[in-house]
């Protein structure tokens, strides 16, 4: 086995790159005896390298410039840390490009231009690992391909959005408004100044689009997930929710069945008896139902420098591995060859079929529940149980809240519509499905 | 890459072998597009194959003698379903030495002669996998190898026994006692005839061996693995359990501290409100504490034809994969090459320091507590909280119950060997280990 060590370049020095930096330096012995060579930071880039004081980086080069570490041909493996769309996308290509291997934890990129990346690394029988990319510390990459593997996935329901767990969570333990706890994670910073890229859900539709590819061995746009956030999730439906025995989480689902696939993320309410109910603060979980294996789940930290950093470092030392090895004959990145994946049939969200939690607000009169049980049945969609709170006189309009058995979505919000219009209805409907199936 | 298929050769036509076959041809057309060509089952043997109806074996030849796998110079792959030493042990030897592959399900033999079977892999370069021995259909073996290989564990706690978690559920859910349920499980076939290999954490402490070796890179001797089984659990004592916030499960655990480890089987009080109480039945989990990573868990089914078998042929892929590679460049089994793996100090049981439940049956007369406190004092052991309960006449005994601090097990031995003996106390003490820290 070769004694050289490998010749890592690393770009970005943010909240990841520094806890590689670290793990490198912590556990380079073990993971030199792990690999039969050592892991050798050679080239570290970074936009703020002189301006910030940096982690000991004894040996490396240091460049504010990312290219330096593409272009140096003596690099094996670039660990591409600056996340975003550009340049990130240029600097991978060109190190694949290159035969270098990559080592990513850039889930927008992958979700987005992962056909032209994937294929890249193909065609030059480059190795690209992305296990950071995708909840944090947890190995669920690997899992899907590998782990997983001899099975036939059905569906897969991740936490994978630590804010917005831990938003929901707070609202639900502390009966505060999503406002009042936004604005608080932003202060401590839990959330981003601008949040809208995790709270609107676009962060776990980028992971929900990789995790649906690893699983079903599928073709996924990003452009075909369907995305709700949470901003809309309030404290009333968080106590409503409660008297049915739910918990609200946001929940990156996707279900084959018939030979289509569902790709969605939205507000879901589950069984508070369910494992992924009893994941909170800024945990991620994902539960997975197989044909062959049933229920699994695989539980840790989503984000976080260090947390991050160890499947960076994971990768690296699988990537080292398989340098070692005839190229090509590795493991694919999405456990097949791109030209193998399946194309298959996503099913718009107005195809789906499932349960759904109403509220709405109406006038306390005789009737009212006559009348939207009404409008619901001549829409098939039949009434599992009621709420119906409160008593009021005149115009104060009261909650009449309803769980549905399994109903067509494109049949619900044709019922909603009328329901809406009802003179006795005050203000829009809210709707929240619910995933029952998690244990 | 070759299109000739990988040749295997199945030893075992039980449950798991069976479950092997099932996914092989339901999941054929899957396996070869991800491994670029087939998986071909050429050799099945089995002790009762012409005694049973098998599964549908098109192109495999079949016999009663397992050397007739090991001996064909045309199968690749040698997947050893059989269980036990011996002949597992010659065969698996035997096909090893030949530059054969093996997969195994066989924790007792891996636990018990893993130093010989695994250092004969490293010398004839080739691979064995053993994914299926460990926790069923949960990829922990790969999750601890190569997902957390990035980091340092400090601590791992497992249901890794089915069998015992069915139990100690039902017992709990349905206050039954051990003996009611357990023969319950018999006649349903959930436990064995003769269960003592579960039930009395045997089976428990072989998986521990393995996950101890792979979690903290070191060597472990099955035999310094402490084992307690669950024979001894009472209804009482998980009833005073639930009082205190705890529920009764038997956890596998290993710790490393101050360069030593700790390896023990036992029933334990864990938290309620942790992940791993809410694993109930037949399920299983691993609860894995990084440097950091923090905390992480992976559950699923520990057991079953099918869920066993999506580990074994998961297994098959990644060994057929890297058989087109070099020998000797893929992982190696425990995650470092043999050599590499540390020696440490397993500490003695008597070494270890956690929190007790001890509940003692005492006359109920004053001065009683303060006695025993009084014993428990002079060893350095401090009581966090207690329960007295009852109100009894005469000799009748109550139970008295403690929750105690952090203390050293042998100073605990000591002090209830004298509490044992004192006239106010019947029978002997029950003194149940807790581990506070799950989340």
């Amino acid at each position: 086995m070769a004694s050289e060590g490998v010749k890592l370049g690393l770009i970005g020095l943010g909240t990841v790159g520094t806890g590689v930096v670290q793990l490198l330096t912590q556990n380079g012995d073990t993971i030199a005896r792990k690999l039969g060579r050592p892991l050798a930071l050679t080239r570290v880039a970074s936009r703020s390298v002189h301006a910030k004081p940096h982690p000991p980086l004894e040996n490396a080069q240091l460049s504010s410039d990312p290219w330096s570490v593409v272009h140096d041909p003596d690099i094996d493996l670039v660990v591409e840390l600056i996340g975003g769309i550009e340049p990130a996308r240029s600097l991978t290509l060109e190190a694949l490009r290159r035969g270098k291997d990559v080592v990513t934890a850039n889930k927008a990129l992958l979700a987005q231009h992962g056909a032209e990346i994937f294929a890249a690394a193909e065609a030059h029988g480059a190795h690209i690992g992305f296990e950071a990319s995708v909840a944090g510390g947890i190995p669920i990459i690997r899992t899907l391909r590998e782990g997983l593997a001899g099975d036939r996935n059905r569906a897969l329901f991740g936490i994978v959005n630590g804010t917005c767990n831990y938003i929901l969570t707070t609202m639900s333990e502390h009966a505060e408004e999503f406002a009042t706890v936004l604005a608080r994670a932003q202060a401590q910073g839990l959330a981003e100044a601008d949040p809208s890229f995790d709270i609107d859900g676009i962060d776990a539709a980028h992971k929900l689009t990789l995790l649906a590819m690893l699983a079903f061995g599928v073709r996924v746009s990003f452009e075909s997930v369907y995305v709700e956030g949470i901003r809309h999730v309030s404290q009333t439906d968080i106590l409503f929710a409660r008297e049915f025995g739910y918990g609200i989480k946001l929940l990156a689902i996707a279900k084959e069945e018939d030979d289509t696939l569902e790709v969605r993320v939205h507000p879901t309410m589950i069984p508070r008896s369910s494992l992924l109910a009893g994941v909170g603060d800024a945990y991620n979980a994902i539960f997975v139902q197989g044909e062959a294996l049933g229920s699994s789940l695989y539980f840790g930290r989503g984000a976080g420098s260090l947390p991050t950093a160890t499947a960076v470092v994971a990768d690296m030392i699988d990537t080292a591995r398989q340098r070692g090895t005839i190229r090509g004959s590795g493991v694919p990145p999405l456990g097949m060859p791109w030209h193998e994946l399946r194309a298959i049939r996503l099913r718009p969200i107005d195809e789906i079929t499932s349960e759904y939690y109403l509220r709405f607000m109406a006038l306390d009169r005789p009737g009212v529940l006559a009348r939207i049980a009404g409008i619901l049945g001549d829409h098939d969609i039949s009434i599992a149980s009621v709420i119906q709170r409160g008593r009021s006189e005149g115009d104060e309009t009261v909650p009449l809240v309803l769980r549905t058995h399994a109903a067509k979505e494109r049949n619900l919000k044709a019922a909603l519509c009328l329901v809406d219009e009802l003179p006795i209805v005050q203000g829009k409907s809210v709707s929240i499905r619910i995933e029952e199936n998690l244990g």
